[in-house]
């Protein structure tokens, strides 16, 4: 959690938030996670590119077209994907509890579901759930940090970001909470973020920022290199701010804009940061690249490449590696002017090994977040990752959770 | 080491080996090998499609163009890559010291390095260790081990298999080598690989075969997903074995190619359960799906998936992180119709979770091999690909391994 950020979701003007136990989790944490804006919200919302999606997902994919939505239930401890009609029915039903003790239509609640895959919901127990959570509903920071406790799962730690910015005089606030630790993939490395802002914004300019933001942040994040079936990131307005309402591409979008890719880009952070087993994050910048899309991949290449993510965990500067995942994933470069830079320092150059100072080169890895820069040496398009180092940990998570 | 198959390059009539100490490797171990053909021999060979190529897989490309081959030098402990001039200097010097001790040309030298990227040569010790391996040359299967033992780097065992099949009335004696433990993609799955033959057989049908052979077993190996720069397969047909030499896709074609392929399926075998860290293998098939290459990339997807590899080290049966890979890796595939077993067992039927006896399950996952299938039920197509279990070794071995 960034400083000054604890309850986050509750920070615009306009929301309330809870977060209770409903017995999903084994553990009996907080496992129920709801938010209102009672005079409704401006949404939007951006969801898993699997093939494969949860029953929440279908469900909100189908709420949010509505564009004016007055509530958020969430549920972790358990995914609902691949439960059949029942999970369609169940997602419904959340919904529709929620919708009933808000005062709401079910089409103006959005469902998100994080968990195990494969079982049913055990729908007694949810429906209580949202009663109790119902009873809780307060726009007090406490409520909205039970909300980001309540939608963790494999997570050690809250992630919450809090932006604020001053839109024609008026302060606009954008708060938001993210769970997310593995199966995190760039196209929706979100697993579920929720953001509120009390910012006055049609949908479509909503949609349009918080694609951008999330296409720079989240989706720029690569734990394993694949995207859930329950991937939600979703963003509410509650026009509370009163500023004169941003309706197409000018300086207050832009000022909007930038805010929300600043809590997104935070919270991105966050997750690379709590990954399971994680240490520490790495952010790679692929330069001089023949096309986006070659950029793209290259920088995925190298974050997803488990040798340099060991390489990282061991701080050891190994630009061999990174050199090999560059030229085995199909990107056009010179290998006569392939370089390759550890922070500022360059360790590779002209195709060469450059002589460098490797115990100042692996102490600044082994803080907490570096920049690996790779110049393909072929043209002018540029992008970048983030990754997170690959340790004993996340194997022993990995190996020894089981189904 | 498949069961009596011990010196297997040396197996076959017309070649000769050896293997010595030159330090290289700073354990002292061997790490100089080379086989020679007195009579020489047709030769055919593959290398990695990565773009960064080591300076001995330039010289060893165009080497191969001859046809004909006296002999292959290999050294461990370098990989002789991004090394500039010095570098392919080096290569060239490798093979013309090595031709001259075995009274060939240059060019009829095949070289070969593997190791550590990015460091030059001492190429003294090297010229030093091929004069001494060439006065060990000789026909024994000690020979053909310390072969074997000479081009290992992080393995732990030796990879060695033989393959004998009767065409036209004689003997024909496939046997190889070969070594890798990590940076293992498809595409060339292979490190390096050699493999020695009597057969008498034309340079376009040894071509043909060896292709068919590393299509079917080598590049279908993924531990890491990434191909190094050095990957290299040759095979070499004294034709020593004398029978009539095979010229065409006919019956003797057909039988030397089932040979050369169970001899490279062999290896691959041995090769990924002795990948870095790799406790047990597993291979991926994929069945009805809308393309070959859709059905390669799922396979692909599933064994390069870390949290799949994480849940058969623990033994899981974890078919959600199988569905997980299949959805997101871009393939077409019918979630109605999505099935998985292991191996007979069916975990998942018709987009749904299927009860089934974990205990019983968990134990076959816990064998050496088991079988992965997933029925995408869009097509007629049909791929596999081999992978093994991630564990906390894996990470040991490629943390703490400094450059």
């Amino acid at each position: 959690m960034s400083k000054g950020s604890k309850g986050a979701v509750t920070r615009a003007a306009g929301f309330l938030a809870a977060g209770v136990a409903c017995g999903l989790k084994r553990s009996g944490k907080r496992d129920l996670a709801l938010v209102h804006c009672p005079g409704g919200a401006t949404a939007a919302a951006m969801f898993t590119t699997n093939r494969i999606v949860s029953a929440a997902v279908e469900i909100a994919r189908r709420h949010v077209q509505s564009g004016r939505i007055c509530g958020v239930v969430i549920n972790s401890g358990n995914a609902n994907a691949c439960t059949g009609q029942k999970g369609i029915n169940d997602a419904l039903t959340m919904c529709r509890t929620a919708a009933r003790h808000i005062g709401a239509d079910t089409h103006e609640v959005l469902v998100a579901s994080t968990g195990i895959i494969g079982h049913p919901l055990p729908i007694a127990r949810v429906k209580a759930g949202i009663a109790a959570a119902a009873g809780e509903l307060s726009a007090s920071a406490a409520a909205g940090h039970n909300f980001a406790r309540a939608i963790m799962t494999t997570d050690t730690r809250c992630k919450e970001a809090v932006k604020t910015v001053r839109i024609s005089g008026k302060q606009v606030t954008i708060g938001g909470t993210a769970k997310g630790a593995g199966m995190i993939g760039p196209n929706m490395a979100t697993t579920i973020s929720v953001i509120t802002t009390d910012a006055a914004i049609s949908a479509g300019m909503l949609k349009k920022a918080m694609a951008a933001a999330v296409g720079e942040s989240l989706n720029r994040l690569t734990v394993d290199g694949h995207q859930s079936t329950n991937d939600t990131a979703i963003v509410l307005a509650s026009g509370a701010a009163e500023n004169p309402i941003i309706e197409r591409d000018c300086p207050r979008y832009r000022a909007f804009a930038a805010a929300l890719k600043a809590v997104c880009d935070d919270l991105t952070r966050q997750m690379a940061l709590d990954a399971e087993g994680a240490t520490r994050m790495f952010k790679v910048v692929v330069t001089a690249a023949a096309s986006q899309a070659e950029a793209a991949r290259a920088a995925r290449a190298v974050a997803d490449y488990d040798l340099v993510k060991c390489a990282v965990h061991g701080g050891d500067p190994n630009w061999g590696r990174i050199i090999c995942a560059v030229g085995s994933c199909g990107v056009r470069l010179d290998p006569q002017k392939l370089a390759c830079k550890i922070n500022n320092t360059t360790v590779f150059s002209k195709g060469r090994p450059i002589k460098f100072d490797r115990a100042k080169v692996s102490s600044m890895i082994r803080r907490q977040e570096h920049t690996i820069t790779v110049h393909l040496g072929v043209g002018t398009h540029t992008d970048f990752c983030y990754g997170c180092d690959l340790s004993r940990e996340y194997v022993t998570i990995n190996a020894d959770y089981h189904t």
